[in-house]
């Protein structure tokens, strides 16, 4: 007896570093990575069974303290306690979040790993600050595996919560070179804008790769065997990530049912959440323009449109010839690949800026890109060349202009174009190579046609344009206008 | 004295058949143009100097009730009451709102025809509804010109509220062959979603002249005169369009000041409201893909970037070779632009029918088309073509596959894609020429790469795909993927 009331003494104070509610897929592996490397977890579910079934299967991997009732869940936590929600975005996470500020005290600290609207996540900061909590939005990448194994982790928030989280989140991160993939975003909602701007280029970098899957079969006629051999090869040099080597994974993949390739045998219609359609609303809300991830999103769409699809394949298309060169040809379409996804990239870090100049979240571009290079699912050697451009020019109002990537450009560009006007004389869609190609032609012109529009603007709605030789707004009573009357 | 009592009388009797409160330019010219057609039109203002202006200055043009006071105004009005709110978007409409609908009684209209967000106006209507007020979101289009001369109206709200309105719009609005420019377009933010989305078709039709404009140019080494004369000509075949004309104007225009060609003093940065970018924003939340929509507002908002421009002015572009026929070139130039043009209609007619779909407006797509003929900008004689092919399959799954279109696409293709290779190879951007033929190849392929897509989804997240043999959702424990322990 003497015995067990000691135990119960030392049970009953055993704070646990760290607290997560919420133990779907996502809460619970990201509670064993916490358990796993030494901290105590506090665990806590709307239903209690999920709680008891997280310590059964798994309680030999570290400390959990698992808690019947959200009191008992705040009770069990050192202070400042910390308090992870893993729960649905929108009003559940609204719900949750309620419950547990009423439960708190200055100084806590709530994280959100969901994936929530960082405008959301800016109300909820607002909010809880008032009250005296600290609100960290967190943007947690790489899926359930990831969660487990090492995320890559962008907490926005305070100063102050990010010191209080760092060593947890530092230990728990995917590590490259030593570095773990965490560093503190900005304030408020800003680690929830670069989590939803990652997905965006992660959007964007998946349909080049199938752009480039596509042109290579239906241009190139290479076969779904050959096509992984030649993603395995990219694989080893500067397309080196993750999306090039599961790639080669599914285009070796042979359907077990059917014996056919396992590409052949997926419905052509992607699916997809919310975070690239965010991605792309933001942006023209900021007035950066992504139109590269925008043709990714639209392809997703368009590829479920099957009423649209059947109601248009009577359409006719042009006669296709093979290119004559196979090999030369796979070498083109790598240039336009690594060329287009350059653009994607630069119009997201684009975005990025945009969203912290307009938040006055001071986001390091850079260290940003280095985050990227674990973790998550735009993994990639890649994200080094961006980390360094950044270094070099913190402050270039675009990647394309950097060194390094220009002179990559400036290498591929034949090939690009070479590329994108086979696809557009053969008949194969290729939004995003194109969309990547427009783009960098009409930040290096000259001269754009948008004179013309303005000019137009001026002609029917009395709109004003500058003029490219003196300031001030001008505005022409047009000769054929009949509507002089107009007061300009 | 006798004489004077009852002229009193008869004024303080006499009762207006409508009244327009906010009496800036486009509100004055909405009621010189009801008074101009025989009604009697109340008119208010918040600093009453305008009233009094207005009936200064055009009081000859037909009968005005100047109210000092929002009281004396809606005492003014005959039942049911139908009040004209001409205010800026946002807080201002909803202050002047409340405003008058603490005044109006059961049964009366309060009509906004100003630029409302269509969310706003459902909510708005919504609210007023409750207290038996009815609310008619509706958009007017052709400007200030448009209101004074005759808009294309396209009221929201109820059916009563609509026959209450009909005898007064049908009068006002822009007549095309005998047909008056306006019909009930649905219920409560059906009004204001198709004038938005009639604003982002205007963004495309712009953006696909401009490339037009720039290829010729720089591709057919036409000066702005002789383009001027193209675009002439152009107006009399079947690209006959407000906005092909004023482009003639445009180019056959020289600044008096310099003597140079207009188009070549005006700043080429074009400038954009926000109508344009909510169509790209809905079409992506009601998952209707619209790239030829989206690829023009990112263009204007490219051009007005000039520190990224500024930064990528040195990225290097392709050796120019003018094109050998010039005149076969303006020729196929003008597939290229008429085969994009439909892309770009199709679109938002689609978007259109999307949202028909998901607010349960019930929308008629080709009377839409009609009364886009006259009053606005994008008015031209292809609007009778969509109305036609509307009127003979009301319900196409896209304006692509209808007979007429099919036909003129079919034709085009050969010079549309010759186009945009010329543009892709001689480094001239034409985002949206390239984002519809992208459109048209996707609609029209047997197999998109969106399946590969969808497999990379399965690898990395579990999402699931489906089968082209069988139904259900699987999920494939992919050889080489780490995760295995992942729950599918």
């Amino acid at each position: 007896m003497h015995t067990t009331s000691e135990e119960d003494l030392v049970t009953s104070t055993q704070q646990a570093n760290i607290g997560v509610t919420g133990l779907a897929v996502m809460g619970r592996n990201l509670a064993r990575n916490l358990a796993r490397h030494g901290y105590t977890v506090a665990l806590h579910n709307r239903t209690e069974a999920r709680t008891k079934a997280l310590v059964q299967e798994f309680g030999d991997e570290g400390t959990f303290l698992p808690a019947a009732t959200a009191e008992e869940f705040v009770a069990s936590l050192e202070r400042p306690r910390r308090v992870v929600v893993m729960v649905k975005a929108g009003a559940p996470t609204d719900a949750v979040i309620e419950e547990f500020a009423a439960l708190l005290e200055p100084g806590d600290i709530i994280v959100d790993g969901g994936n929530a609207h960082f405008l959301d996540t800016r109300r909820r900061e607002a909010a809880l600050r008032e009250r005296g909590l600290h609100f960290v939005g967190t943007g947690v990448s790489g899926g359930e595996e990831g969660a487990l194994n090492g995320p890559s982790i962008m907490p926005g928030g305070s100063a102050e919560s990010w010191e209080a989280l760092r060593p947890l989140f530092e230990s728990i991160a995917a590590q490259v070179d030593g570095e773990p993939c965490t560093t503190h975003i900005g304030p408020d909602g800003a680690g929830h804008f670069v989590k939803m701007v990652h997905n965006g280029i992660e959007y964007a970098d998946m349909q080049l790769i199938a752009e480039a899957y596509d042109l290579l079969r239906h241009a190139g006629g290479f076969e779904p065997a050959e096509l992984a051999e030649i993603f395995r090869a990219w694989n080893t040099g500067r397309l080196d990530s993750y999306l090039i080597e599961i790639t080669a994974d599914i285009l070796a993949h042979t359907d077990p049912e059917t014996g056919r390739p396992f590409v052949d045998v997926v419905l052509d219609q992607a699916e997809q959440k919310g975070t690239g359609r965010w991605t792309v609303q933001t942006a023209l809300d900021l007035g950066s323009p992504v139109n590269g991830i925008a043709e990714a999103v639209f392809a997703r769409s368009t590829s479920g449109h099957a009423d649209l699809r059947a109601a248009a394949r009577a359409l006719p298309g042009p006669s296709r010839e093979p290119v004559a060169d196979r090999a030369a040809f796979a070498e083109k379409v790598e240039k336009a690949l690594y060329a287009s996804k350059i653009v994607a990239y630069a119009q997201g870090f684009n975005e990025i800026q945009a969203g912290s100049a307009e938040y006055g979240w001071d986001i390091d571009l850079g260290a940003t890109a280095a985050i990227w290079r674990g973790g998550c699912i735009i993994r990639a050697a890649f994200l080094d060349r961006i980390r360094a451009a950044y270094a070099a020019d913190p402050a270039t109002p675009t990647l394309l202009a950097t060194p390094d990537f220009a002179e990559a450009l400036a290498d591929a560009q034949d090939a690009w174009r070479e590329v994108v006007a086979v696809a557009v004389r053969e008949g194969i869609p290729a939004p995003g190579f194109a969309a990547a190609l427009a783009y960098y032609d009409s930040l290096r012109a000259d001269r754009l046609p948008a004179a013309l529009i303005q000019s137009q603007r001026d002609y029917f709605g009395a709109h004003t344009y500058r003029r490219v030789d003196k300031d001030g707004s001008f505005h022409t009573l047009w000769a054929d206008d009949p509507r002089k009357e107009i007061d300009a």
